[in-house]
């Protein structure tokens, strides 16, 4: 029997007001072919034909759902699994994308559970080419040292109404792992950012620690992020400066910047070009320099539906004396839908 | 695109009568924030501040359906996947909530897969809080040495009708592992009850066999349970008895009381309290007694959505010298809501 | 809240045509009571009771759709997950049975992803009871020697139009483990067939190629196959030839031969009987034939509903000296119901 599942709302009576309630089963598909090669990861490593999964947007899908409870509150809730288009194995956890459920209202939002971190979210919002596996930005700096936990566990978060157009986010991991003589290791993570029209401009905190064992291993991550539409392309960009300390003691500093343009060039052909650029300073041992940009393009066949080509290179070097430390070069060219 | 799925049957014709079917995607978000210390697990663990996953509800979600084949007949099934609402996690097996087809008619069901087995459904239906994480009563249990199986695999299960408020269920797993010289285990569970209005008095019966290597490993449980709903209160309880034996030779013995009140205290709040004490009788060693009781209170937002309040404390003795030996203690605050 | 999925499309603008585009929940839950005893797999394994998932078709879950991008372009996708419905286990990778995504218009359908070869598409067609646990046609191969890769991750599909009644697919699938001297593996599978009327016959190809590290390992399979519905019955067979190879030596011949019959009894019953033969041939070595027959029928509840019956024999044998090496015998009663 077919059942489609369809665009209507649920009315459901909830105490003096009419409540009105959704569930959605959603998703995106996204796989292309294309050619890979990372000598970074291992040095011998061949360029060679793939099939991958999450050109454009990573492969998921998940079940959503909002409830007016009346007086102004909601709730709400989220389920996403990603998935690996290519080959159809689980990217993750079970509900890696998200295991949230929320109440909002005059207050702001409150949610518990596995979600992105406010950090996150300012990261995404100024990415050049968003959640993808072409973006040039994460990789580009996880090449010269490390970036920042995307998604954590255990989270209680916060996010406050937008007065003016100023907003703010709070997110705390609890790692749970607290025993004798240790403190628990969290994440904390918090956003501010100022939105009016065309402009988006906002500053990121996160901080990683790790169990306390008589010397704090923790890496401190600080971003000042912009968005600018211009209408005929939109500018992105930001710059992030990383401390990495094990047992009290600094070993070393990671800033990067990365900048982006998206151009829609026609009525349904939209045009990405983004540019990263990370150093790792490290206080003994060698410096690191990672440079990578992508450049890609999309013909909407639908709102739902978009076919896409782009290429992304990054390349790792030794900052002090240039040498090869390996490069990433990834070509795509793949389909994407969402239901 | 946006798709609710809305609260409509089915119509499909089957045969010569109109058979009306539907299948609906279902769940429950369960997450709460607290405080939680478990020194009958490891004696040295210390308590901290965690979120956690189905403090009222295990966190779910599923597809189950039915069909009217006409006749009186009718097809139905469940497939239900646990999950950690904290983390995302899988819980279990892929469908370890339930995973069964049935068939029904004025004979009664006949059921086959994974489910909960009937002496189960016994315990759940007297449960001061249900199938829950702060619960005292399968905890207490446990911690004074072993509790039931709920679920099973490979079970075929036959529910009767219901005459003049009497029914009774029988469920038997097998755990095909029959080899050279050695019989295959099983579990066998039954319950009988009577409900009438607000009673309910019922009897169950779990045998869990192990292999028979030529000395049989089983563990039986007895179970007589009630419940009667007052109005201004429903008052719950039973009495488990379970009898350990391995290679044909008695271990021991352990007994269990339990006891709880479900009060609405108000259009929207309800208050529980729940007591369990079990007692394990060694036939040689140590005796060891739990002692375990929670408060808990919700606070009803919709019929879909509520907040609530719950604080478990279990105890566990040496029952001959009255020693430590450790004490489970969780309260947790948190958000429930179903889908 | 009890919310059906319903039989509605959804329309949606789309460019200057309007645009139905559909989502689906589907599935299959088919669970049987039987018994089993496999001495091929161990020589003193024992018959014994059980209950099983797929006695007739796959247990399964998933969520399909399909988009009309106009101008006779359409976007598809389907995941689906197969899995245990006798213990609610996962049943291989998350979506073991389908991840893909196609284009498709006059030029036919290109498809990545995971998904069935075309090989596996003429091989399920001609199968006298399809893919299912007592279908003798894939154990009898299996048990001979080996039979071919039914689905492949990594996967590039191109499935033609269909002209007077040919069409043809072909599949690459990468397996993206290119090294030092050493080429990618993959699988190649291709199909061509003519269907008119009651008629289908058709040609499959399927090339399985390991590393090359200096010396080829690969199994070649080829499949000549038909169907003909004659109404009161409808006939199936096919010949499948396959030669293995390893370092560039050829191992051995794996010829196969199947036949089946599916009849329409009543106006709601239906017989299905299947043959199989398969012998391998080694170079060096013991050779070995299998023979195995199924007979089944099933009783139709509903177009979503059937209650079935069936019995598998396997036997397998030395080819030369005509030694027992054990046999395969399923009895199952059960249970399948679509969604």
């Amino acid at each position: 029997m077919k059942k489609h599942l369809i665009a209507l709302a649920v009315l459901a009576a909830s105490g003096a007001a009419m409540a009105q309630s959704s569930v959605q089963l959603y998703g995106i598909v996204d796989t292309f072919v294309g050619t890979s090669q990372d000598t970074i990861k291992s040095s011998t490593a061949k360029q060679q034909t793939v099939v991958g999964s999450g050109g454009l947007k990573s492969s998921r899908w998940g079940i959503k759902g909002s409830e007016d409870l009346g007086g102004g509150l909601k709730a709400g809730f989220k389920l996403e699994q990603r998935f690996k288009s290519d080959d159809g194995s689980l990217d993750g956890v079970n509900f890696k994308g998200e295991s949230s459920i929320n109440l909002s209202g005059n207050f702001g939002t409150v949610a518990l559970g596995r979600m992105a971190t406010p950090y996150d979210d300012l990261r995404n919002k100024t990415n050049p080419i968003g959640d993808t596996d072409i973006s040039p930005v994460k990789d580009t700096i996880k090449a010269a040292k490390a970036d920042y936990t995307d998604k954590t566990d255990n989270t209680i978060a916060y996010v406050s109404p937008t007065y003016n157009g100023f907003s703010g986010a709070i997110g705390v991991s609890l790692n749970e792992d607290k025993a004798t003589g240790v403190e628990s290791s969290q994440h904390t993570s918090l956003k501010a950012q100022y939105a009016n029209g065309p402009l988006l401009v906002g500053y990121g905190y996160q901080k990683e620690e790790a169990k306390d064992k008589g010397g704090k291993d923790n890496t401190k991550y600080n971003l000042l992020a912009a968005s600018y539409d211009f209408g005929v392309a939109k500018l992105v960009g930001g710059y992030q400066a990383s401390e990495i300390t094990v047992g009290n003691v600094k070993q070393g500093d990671n800033d990067s910047l990365y900048f982006g343009v998206q151009a829609p060039v026609a009525s349904n052909i939209n045009v990405f070009f983004g540019l990263a650029n990370s150093k790792y300073d490290a206080v003994t041992g060698t410096d690191v320099k990672a440079t990578g940009y992508t450049l890609a393009a999309n013909y909407v066949l639908s709102k739902r539906t978009d076919a896409y080509v782009g290429y992304k290179h990054i390349k790792k070097e030794n900052d002090n004396t240039g040498a090869d430390l390996g490069k990433i070069k990834t070509l795509a060219v793949g389909v994407r839908h969402a239901f």
